[in-house]
């Protein structure tokens, strides 16, 4: 096991990374107020995985009760939040109570918000059971749910008192989500770490293959980057917009779809070639660059087309991006491989000609 | 006018006290990021002073839009705040669009706490109408929502970036809405400042007349102890719970009776009565202490008498409260008037007692 730290202003919690953490509840012992923990978690990951989580927490004499929600992008909503507070209130949950998140993304990004809003903010610790959730949504406090005109748009940053990545978890991960989760750990070489990037281009077909080691690296790499931007800027008034790269279009591909048809990481593949594209289009990336960005995606099993939509649709769907300020979109593009920046606006012959060529 | 100023470890912002500030526009300007607001308002507040504030806005060029909510303790839900995050949506309104609370503690509690929410988190202003509002719930920013099990159970604390306590604006307001407004400013004295409470004793038929000097003096002070006290414990870990005076009971009979029949500081007036008949049973308070609370409260207009619940009914609506820790319900109680200290648990039969005699 391998322990990183995120080191904030206020506070600082671990970040554990390893094989069989699910059981080990001298990991969660020392985050809990009260010996009373509420496990969100969801139908798919329940079966798989909530029975053994729930006795080792018996054997250490934590009392436990669960909540179940639906599968889905789509689910991610105030009606499904609203069952995570429906729980607490009848379970007579205290503002100590802990609250886990046993889950992908969704589940982390809903019960980290549950958490921030339920009398106005109770604990809670990450278990993150998809590729994309150990290596991104789990780290560094951003939570939310999407509202109809827009993902994410309502949400809090509140941050978890640890997470623990226990990557056996993800021996049951569909193809599809493990390859949706490459495409955040794609993100990271190609905003800061060249190196990194280089190792995923040779590294791939272990990745794809499970390989414990390959993973392990990757997960690692992931979530030191992640922290150490967080750590820098916790609330998104800088350098952790760079976060982003792939996500300005990328959410626009989610809402325009409507959310689940393209998996978050899908939408986000489509979208950093986009912002590859496009940062050619401004001379930076050459075009052989846009090539080894469209081949890495590929070679993850993500999309490197976007769905056709008119320029107009594009607009309005990223206006109400967050990142938009005064009017004007703010796109995170690639000076080089290994270094993103924040460029305001783009030429809109420019977007056309790359949504043109990549969808 | 007078300005205090709330400060924080991470911020700190002014509340202004004084007439016809309304339309003093330079107030707000310093605190606008883009020249766009968002005033959100209810049904009985706009016809009476929205066209005020946007012409006025308007003269200094700031795009203004509203929106304008039912009015009611019982629209102080999901439905309604979602109304809020529509408008925000449909009007394009950016992560930096300032939110206006132009109410009421509804409005403001409501307004408060999309904007802790929106895009996770837009600035807000806070432009209290109610003399609750703005002796209490407009400063320190506590924001929330009610559910079905609780009040105020789903919230964030938040702050404002500046309070504005125009007194111009009590002048419309129901009798009722200033007594109600009175059991907080009777709060203060009792749990903190006796000479206050002196003043409020010999005061009180001033204040009921709107007399301009005694009303200023009464928000004024009453800011003065919010704001110190939040100001040493913004997020409740300890001295902040004492502004709970009267609370605990005052939202067991809000809930019991279903929000909206009783007006919060009813509720809270006869919950303060309660508080001190139980610091009596503790042999803290004489019974002349215990009369001096009723009678402050009788002179402001407040029920000293709470509706008749069985034991059971009142425990199980108090165990939903947020000072709840451990299963141990803990009261705000009166270690003699002036000085309010948490007690831990009350026996039953003291409970019994005293709510037999108060209701
Ligand atoms: N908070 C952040 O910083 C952040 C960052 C990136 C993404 N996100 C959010 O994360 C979400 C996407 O997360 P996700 O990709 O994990 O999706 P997800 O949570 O929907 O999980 C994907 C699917 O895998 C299933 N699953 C989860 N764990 C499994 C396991 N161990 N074995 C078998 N099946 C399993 C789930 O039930 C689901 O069907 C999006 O809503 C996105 O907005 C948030
Ligand atoms: N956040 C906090 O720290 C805090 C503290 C105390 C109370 N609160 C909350 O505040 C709420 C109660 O606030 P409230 O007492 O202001 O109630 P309110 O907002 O419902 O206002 C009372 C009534 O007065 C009307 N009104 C408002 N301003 C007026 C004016 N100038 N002229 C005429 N009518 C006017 C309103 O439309 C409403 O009908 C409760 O929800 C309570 O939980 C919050
Ligand atoms: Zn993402
Ligand atoms: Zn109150």
């Amino acid at each position: 096991m391998i322990t990183l730290d995120l080191i904030l202003p206020d506070t600082r919690y671990p970040i554990h990374i390893g094989r069989d953490l699910l059981e080990q509840v001298e990991l969660l012992l020392p985050h809990l107020p009260l010996p009373k923990v509420a496990i969100v978690c969801n139908e798919t990951v329940a079966p798989l995985y909530l029975a053994r989580l729930q006795q080792a927490l018996a054997q250490h004499r934590i009392e436990s009760f669960s909540v179940v929600l639906p599968d889905g992008e789509q689910h991610k909503d105030w009606n499904t939040l609203n069952l995570i507070f429906d729980a607490l209130l009848s379970r007579n949950a205290e503002r100590k109570t802990t609250l886990i998140a046993l889950g992908g993304g969704v589940v982390g990004d809903m019960t980290g918000f549950a958490a921030a809003c339920y009398q106005r903010g109770a604990p809670f610790i990450q278990i993150p059971t998809t590729l994309l959730a150990q290596v991104d949504s789990s780290v560094g406090g951003k939570t939310a749910i999407n509202h109809p005109q827009g993902k994410n748009m309502i949400g809090a940053f509140y941050q978890p008192k640890a997470v623990i990545a226990d990557m056996s978890l993800l021996d049951t991960l569909p193809e599809r989500e493990l390859s949706a989760g490459l495409a955040e750990v794609i993100k990271y070489g190609l905003l800061g770490d060249a190196a990194f990037l280089g190792w995923l281009e040779e590294n791939m077909p272990r990745l794809r293959a499970r390989d414990p080691d390959a993973l392990q690296h990757a997960v690692k790499r992931s979530c030191e980057m992640k922290a150490d931007i967080v750590g820098q800027d916790e609330k998104e008034q800088g350098v952790r917009a760079l976060l982003n790269l792939g996500h300005t279009f990328g959410h626009a591909i989610e809402a325009g779809l409507g959310y689940g048809a393209w998996l978050h990481g899908e939408a986000i593949g489509a979208g950093m070639v986009l912002a590859a594209a496009a940062s050619a289009e401004l001379g930076w990336l050459s075009s052989s660059d846009v090539e080894r960005v469209r081949g890495l995606v590929a070679a993850a099993g993500l999309p490197v087309k976007s769905p056709r939509m008119p320029l107009t649709r594009w607009l309005e769907l990223m206006s109400h991006d967050k990142k938009v300020e005064a009017g004007t979109i703010r796109f995170v593009l690639l000076q080089q491989l290994g270094r993103a920046t924040i460029q305001a606006g783009l030429p809109s012959a420019i977007l056309e000609k790359i949504l043109d060529r990549n969808s």
